[in-house]
């Protein structure tokens, strides 16, 4: 890894600079929000470290931290549905990135649907003192998790 | 507040089944990413705590958690840019939201940008030992922080 990312000492110029100044939280993380390039849907949201950032940008494929197995994870490596990336933002205050990339046909989420949001919450008030239902908004699987990820342990932690 | 989250007690049924278990970090947060329901843009990537997630549910606007003044946020507030929500998602194993939302010809970023996510990140190999230099996808200002924040402290933290 080469390139450096500036430290940050000025509120103003991590607003409205043109230096990379990304904040990693008390974990060293930043959050990351990746969207299908093709549809602007929203596939998943994870997180990266110093290093998972650095190599996205420089191999043009989606690298992230995963918190359930404590390592880099070059997204796909498994599955075959590596992600590749078309441009990556950063926000106002430098603490959360977008990623838009391209999956084909492929899937983004462990689940086998291709984003991991697959379910709504209903709107407005509710009620009795009931527990919400939540209603699906896809029901097509990509692919069956059981036969790609094998023995692997879920990465849902409870 | 009149309804509960089920408890989370299995994988199975926090990934795959109809009630919402939502899990909160140690700080009592879970990441929420706001897009524009007209333009799937995404306009701001913020945090709720158990109450702003009932109350944005309940109200359909949205109420986030302040990490910066450690309070609970109804957005627009200040700047009259209130959140109108079309739809809220969750994801496979529901710890993060995807709310959609309607700003009308609002903006939703404090620095007055119409998205939080204005500066992209130049991809591929750099060769110098270099700071990476950001590029203005938004150069147009919906409003003047200064006139609508006025002595208010940045809400962003270095």
């Amino acid at each position: 890894m080469q390139f450096m990312f500036k430290k940050r000492d000025n509120i103003k110029e991590v607003e409205e600079g043109k230096y990379l100044s990304p904040k990693f939280d008390e974990n060293g993380l930043i959050p990351v929000i990746t969207t299908d390039f093709q549809t602007g849907d929203i596939l998943m949201h994870g997180y990266m470290n110093d290093e998972a950032l650095k190599k996205t940008i420089e191999t043009k494929e989606a690298y992230y931290w995963s918190r359930s197995r404590k390592k880099i994870w070059h997204k796909g490596q498994v599955s075959g549905f590596v992600q590749k990336v078309k441009e990556i933002r950063i926000d106002d205050d430098q603490d959360s990135i977008w990623l838009s990339v391209d999956i084909g046909n492929g899937a983004s989420c462990h689940v086998g649907y291709r984003s991991c949001f697959y379910r709504s919450i209903p709107l407005g008030t509710i009620k009795s003192k009931a527990t919400l239902e939540l209603k699906f908004k896809d029901n097509k699987k990509i692919f069956d998790p059981n036969k790609v990820y094998k023995d692997e342990p879920s990465p849902t932690k409870l």
